[in-house]
């Protein structure tokens, strides 16, 4: 079994598969309503100030600060209003010294004006003035033009990926398209001759296909668009054709192949047939997962996933996600979505090996608890059952009941 | 200003706004290739046992596990192949005592069999005949069928977010349609004089709508679906009839109104008048994010936003999001996703009130430091420079250096 002579941890595969993927997204423009999630090709540069004009941020009294000074309960200012600020205009007068002019929240600071007294500190006297109660610091209650950017920064870094916030902030500046890189395209295989499409019944012996459905659901998870090819019969001209083609009009090829190790071979060899470079990582030390291949054929990643249910969805998570979001152009650094968690039971692991094991967490007023899914990797639904992943690194022998770990959220 | 007089936290405004949602979605059937992130609207049960027959967990050999007792690499047991498993097809033999069967991964375990000896502790020595070197338990690398359900279990249950494992495991049945619920429909307004639509030219004094777009990718995030009803007026009939027509058409509406409180009081006025029972939380005990309305008009929820783009993204978040949950049908508890983290700086806050802070998350060989960012609520690049959300609760005035937090992944 040639596969597993030299096999790596998972993230020194991940370190190779990454440094070898050199595919640059292209890049697209499309409105920015429609832009949740995509990931920004370039640079956003302010196309002015923002704020454009100062503005005030709360509802008060627009002033010269000084005309405030030492203003209080028992000695307040008072204070003629000069005016109203109009919401959405222009102000037609200035805020002379010893005047000031009624202000609501968001509205243009007249000129002359350098603070903003709260409502709460004044009261009108009489029709056209005001006895203010407090002493106002220059640029109190102001948002100033430009404090959040000037014109030609950069307001939006290349790699990003669109939040509703940065979707707000795109509007802010009147910027309604924007240049994200184009959804990538995957090809999806499916292989073995034990597997038949889920809308078939099954004979004894035969199995749907599931691989193939559920990686498409994680790619698409991941803001790709995934596209199944069919289910290719366990022939190795059929799997190369299949492959060829598909390496040709897709950006990322899955293969989801059966459970034997002649199968697993078989997507080796096509790999190897359709390179170079071929086949560059066979075999990876971690469990579930360990029969996963990854290679390049005509510049394009293929990877070769487990065909035990479980095992290609840690696979998936593990490895295809990281490679889809490289692919994507991101290139902001993500914080992991992970709790520290207590294991409720103890987990034999071999040394040597990385083991990934499903947890179902909860809470209690101590913390987060792990409770360790003792699963098979062809029993999906032992996956379906947990709601995080917590890992066994390869110089430990098992978790204890007890132990405190850090465990992925699943989804 | 009689909307602030008796405010709550927003933990009890959001209990008692989904207490009083009595919305119960409705359903509908979709292919379940289609059904990513989608919520199952009842139990969705095993129509037949999964695996529907036993297989064999590893490449080997098929064997009743007796006839292994006491192997070893000094004393094998030998045993005559009567046949090769056939991927994908029946078994027609049987392994009897003292006899054995090749058998591939995935492959269905003859009659007879118990046990399965994995292929490298074995070894051909004739044409039809393997020496065994380590005796197998009774089930040993054996899936059983109906191991992971029984016909007519509850596979999945009702209220649960599907993910691509749940889509992998319903075709794994067969089942590829699925019931969902429907897709909420979000109705979203926008007043204020000073806003004016993101692809027009401001002149001074306006500013670009923000929040209309940034909360339609918010409640696109959560699963659901957003049309934008434009810029109302800010006159009291013009938002009456809008809201009006909105609560109509819509699941839920959200206003998010003009900045200064008259705009507010507005909003204010037209749910009650749109009642009963019209405004049950006029204001909450937040920062950012005290104006906010909620009520209840014709059995329609409808949320007031506060005006400043970055407290109407702190309510969407705190708020909106938990309320399209529920009336998304979703029942599953889900974990929170944090971290624990160091802060970086003091922030002062005010007791009896409680604070968010946006914060930039950053991981270094101690674990995750939380950079607070001191924002001002009209600004919402201040949001976009974060990444993760703590909170200072009303009983605390303010987060020292140092302290650590737990804070939310903001996204």
């Amino acid at each position: 079994m040639s596969e597993f002579l030299d096999l790596t941890l998972p993230s020194d595969a991940l370190n190779l598969i990454l440094e070898k993927i050199s595919f640059i997204p292209e890049e697209e423009t499309i409105p920015t309503s429609m832009a949740l999630g995509r990931v920004t090709s370039r640079d956003v540069f302010a196309p002015h100030r923002m704020p454009s004009f100062s503005r005030s941020a709360m509802d008060g009294f627009a002033v010269q600060a000084k005309d405030t000074f030492g203003a209080s309960e028992t000695a307040p200012a008072y204070l003629p209003v000069v005016g109203e600020v109009p919401m959405g205009a222009n102000v037609d007068f200035t805020v002379e010294s010893g005047e000031c002019a009624l202000i609501h929240t968001g509205g243009m600071l007249p000129s002359g004006a350098d603070a903003v007294v709260m409502m709460e500190y004044t009261q009108m006297v009489k029709d056209e003035e005001v006895e203010i109660y407090r002493a106002a610091a220059v640029g109190e209650h102001i948002v100033h033009a430009g404090e959040d950017f000037e014109a030609g920064q950069v307001a939006i870094a290349a790699g990003v990926v669109l939040r509703p916030v940065e979707i707000g902030g795109l509007m802010a500046f009147g910027i309604t398209s924007v240049q994200v890189t184009r959804r990538l395209r995957v090809g999806i295989l499916s292989s073995g001759d034990e597997v038949v499409p889920p809308d078939r019944d099954i004979k004894p012996g035969q199995v749907r296909d599931i691989n193939s459905y559920s990686l498409a659901a994680l790619v698409q998870q991941a803001g790709a668009d995934a596209s199944l090819l069919g289910i290719i019969p366990d022939k190795e001209d059929a799997l190369f054709e299949a492959v060829n083609a598909a390496v040709e009009k897709f950006d990322l090829v899955l293969i989801t192949a059966g459970s034997s190790a002649s199968t697993r071979d078989l997507t080796a060899r096509v790999i190897d047939r359709l390179g170079p470079p071929g086949v560059l990582v066979h075999g990876i030390n971690v469990r579930p997962g360990k029969p996963t291949i990854f290679g390049i054929c005509q510049g394009k990643p293929v990877v070769g996933l487990p065909g035990q249910p479980l095992s290609a969805m840690i696979i998936g998570w593990l490895l295809v996600n990281p490679i889809l979001k490289k692919m994507r152009g991101i290139s902001q650094a993500a914080i992991k979505p992970t709790v520290k968690a207590r294991m409720s039971a103890n987990v034999p692991s071999m040394a040597g090996r990385e083991d990934w094991i499903p947890v179902l967490l909860s809470e209690d007023e101590s913390g987060y608890i792990a409770q360790p899914i003792f699963f098979k990797s062809n029993l999906i639904f032992n996956l379906a059952r947990a709601n995080g992943l917590v890992s066994i690194p390869a110089d430990q022998t098992g978790l204890h009941a007890g132990e405190i770990v850090e465990a992925y959220l699943y989804q």
